[in-house]
């Protein structure tokens, strides 16, 4: 087990350690004590850990010790380079803003002025929405309104 | 008030149309008859309309009525061109994505297995959520999950 | 033979020992227990193997057992990046697209409104069929028609 | 009614005529005496008519004669400027190579050796397929095999 | 002067409108009653004004009224088109050039001349800018400026 | 400690070997005797060192000292690889996040931890600042720091 | 001769009196009273006009007066948008940076220590120099050399 | 020190000898026997050496002997892949070519008729033209015209 | 007919007339006095004609006289905007170079030595070889070889 | 010698033991007993060899006898990746096509009506043309032309 010298070996290793050990998202995030979407994420080399997180993390997957400061670091995120996901089931999220882009803005203007939903202070849910037709993906989002300063 | 020889014509006289009489949207969902995701959505030119549906629009908007049969013609969907939005808001959306479509992916995949989060099967819903630290935006999306199909 | 660390190392394998060893497809896809077309799909990190396919898949080419997991977790899927394929063979079915793209728009909504064709609820055949005049690919495609939710 | 200039103008005419009379593509089809995949491609500005065929269609839709030789010119053809569809339903179909695609290649070197499918002495046939779990689209593609060529 | 049908039309006549004239951005600051740096960006079709805001535009560069609701309405912003930065924080400083770019340009040019702010000969300096509102970033950057030669 | 063969392999070793000792930014600036945004802009490999500051680097950090002439060896500079403004005085506004992008980043979350500096809650002033060697364009920004939210 | 709306709708109007009256670059240079290499920039829309030089070409070509404040206006520059220029002359100075660049950044910065050659500070000489074996195109450039500033 | 098993291994070997050993490029072209222009071009893999230029070089920077085959085959050439440099003294020049190029293109035109300027049958010079106001980067460049073949 | 204003108007009229008088490209060129190939480059916008050939086009295709001097102007040439051809014909020569390029590059070397064949210095004939297997396009092209300059 | 794991492990040993021994491409055609066109762009990964064809190739250079599957399976094809080629030789090919890609579809379709000439049934043959004024590269090459069928 090498000295990491990288966030995204980090990452790797994290991928890695979780697939060999058959150990569910959602456990990961109980051990780290947040939900499991900004747990995930965070695993994934795109949030920051506290230092007690970090080391929760560490222990469970049995990772080398020099992860804890990359893990505290704040990473370079974003994951898409600018483009659509190749991916078939993000390529859906993609398709959702292509198709209802100006909708989402036109409403979200309508009710609170010109200004952006915020993608920092934000919160994401996913759950099943059980359905007799075939069960669903529901999803809740919550993103502060930050309108335009004029000055 | 030439004839109308393109769905983008028709999408062009809309907003024009709404905005030179003040019109909210959610005053032009209430006259076509569905929610004000999908109206919007449609009047941009994403979405196909119904007999009844285009001849509420045309009479609110007083449009040519060589806008009907336009509007009951299935579109060419799609407004980000295979890149990311320019738009503030817009981004704020492709970066959600960008940031958290590894999680999405592994939480929807961790519940359902392989498949998708259906953007056809799909509702989408837009509401104010007051906070005493700046009101939020709250947005409730419901997909079908499609399990890949073993053949 | 060492430890896999992800899907791509364990694919990447699979066609060195698939090339060294000279099986047929049809002959991994007898094994596995599912159509050459879905088996070779999988076997390029497309799809998703159970654990029973999965050992007959480690068990056919020798793999080293570690292989076992990652070929039951869900893949990122997905080869063209967004973009034309380089292979001459794939690029005509890429031009198929670019030519016949309108006119399979048009049909599939003339016969059954607004929707899609899902790429997920999906079947493909390929076969030979012989002609006189040079013999023909033949493919058979099915996938089921989702509608437009209005709501 | 102008005179023509491009075949461009003559393919946003034929649109634009079509919608505004109500015809259907199979009786586009059935006035040019072709299949419906076929004349849709052509109305498309993406096939090239015969003298017979062009005035059969410029009768239908009642053009401007002008569209005669324009008809009859090898157009342009392709529609996707080398990117990926933003339409979905257009967008599905390339998904299916970007996911299929490795195995659409090995398939027919398995069963043909090097070469390719025509996309030229091609055809395509799209039909309903009646499914109690919700119908089907059918696609029957047949492409003559090209070897290559040693020397 | 017809009237606008789009705040892309309103821009370029506030454009034609204020060189015709031979009026400094300055001055349409102060009859806006906003800074130069606010109201040339929102000239440029990426600030909301307000009515009244509208009204002394209008009134300054004798604009046809049909651009007062236009003028009201939030518009699309950015002026970039894609090639962005995937970090969300450096993001943020892409986004600040796609807003504010043609007002970044037209204010040097309009207080030096032909020319360019020099990023070799340049000094950036950032700290901490205490707000009971929040914290902020406080940036101070300066750069030499450059005159195109003539010759 | 192999020797360096190239900037790059310098610059990650100065990344590692800073998150490794839990070295700040500032400390570094220190050291070298420069800025901290100089600093953090050279060891992300965009300027160049003197002897000296080489030398007081390569002892902070405990490199190997065959970092000492890639440090004083001109490098190849940007960050961003294209998607740029034409026009000469933005460019050069584009140019500016290109080189400082890495040092801007580091520095804001050294001073803040993990968030973004708004480009909505924002303001920008521009001004001339004489200078006797040719006079500077000097701006002054000013962003809310938003953090982001753990949950 | 209508008035003139934008920038770009006077270089149009210069490109096509020039080439309709027959004039030579050299000969609108003459009139305008700078080189022929910055003269004829400037018509292509790339450089700002005096107040004398303006109208000494409005003169000469007959343009509608309206274009003065056009040409006295600081235009956006630039034509190649970011990628390699099609046409075969052009691309050959693209092919030159591509093969020579990095010999041209090395020699510079050997000469110089780290910085730029500015393009502000700029003067180029086209001429034709004759050569038994075929004339050649000769070419001064000569630059102002900028050190980068530390700090 | 391993054998060489392409030119890009070799290319990397030069540079990172030549920072090493601290030796002038201009110091190198004296030992292969050509132009600093030249020779730096052929050391970054641009150029061909003969045996004669390729031995001179092997043995000034202690290359393994292996080196000497690759760099008597003819290279594949060129540095920008089709975009614009992200370096800023390289992006200095490809905006030569975006403010200049139509002016370019017009007087060589001017003066010979339709051809290019050869970039093959071409020689560059560089040096530092000193100026009271600050040195000068003075460039010389002949390229032989080749004029279009009718046939 | 009005006055053209650019080379673009004119190719557009050009083809056009062609279309509509259903002229050969065969007979354009005897017309005007080259080869076929030459001419219907140079009538698409990629050559320039002398005044005795520009006044047969003019003649033959009955276009106003102000097309004249549009056509002894040398174009801005080049189709492809530096991306691979749309056009399935056109494709299959991009192919044709995306799978023979590295044999082209290294026999013409292997042949030659270091340089390029010219596409200035260049002719091409196309030409139908009768085959019993179905007919096959033969086409010779000369381009001089041109080495590159030592210096 | 390591056991090969892909095509493109062969390739990079082929073309690095061509150059160690100094053996032409002619020579190694003649050894597999195919054209030096065919056999060069087969060493590249872009043909498939037979099992004598195999064999011939991995006794001339001495390679492992793992090469010989790999050589007798079909390749991945393709070299351009979509975009233009940097390599200046491959270039002025590529422009070959920008330049004279309309004046080839319209004399092929003039000749032979709407279809493509092949790539694949294809055959090239590249030879050096003497000439008092500079020798010339004489290329020919022989598709097969294939009708779009109509149905």
């Amino acid at each position: 087990m090498p000295v990491f010298e990288s966030r995204e070996e980090v990452t790797h290793a994290i991928i890695a350690a979780r697939v060999a050990r058959g150990i569910r998202w959602a456990d990961v995030a109980t051990a780290v004590g947040r939900s499991k979407e900004w747990t995930t994420a965070a695993c994934f080399g795109q949030m920051t850990f506290s230092a007690g997180e970090a080391e929760a993390l560490v222990a469970l997957l049995e990772l080398d010790p020099s992860a804890l400061p990359w893990l505290q670091t704040v990473p370079y995120k974003g994951t898409l380079g600018g483009g659509a996901p190749d991916d078939p089931l993000l390529y859906r999220w993609y398709e959702m803003i292509s198709v209802y882009g100006p909708a989402i803005k036109e409403l979200i203007h309508e009710e609170f002025g010109d200004g952006i939903m915020s993608a920092i202070d934000f919160k994401m849910h996913i759950e099943r929405e059980p359905d007799p037709a075939g069960d669903r993906v529901h999803v809740n989002i919550s993103g502060k309104f930050l309108p335009y300063k004029k000055y």
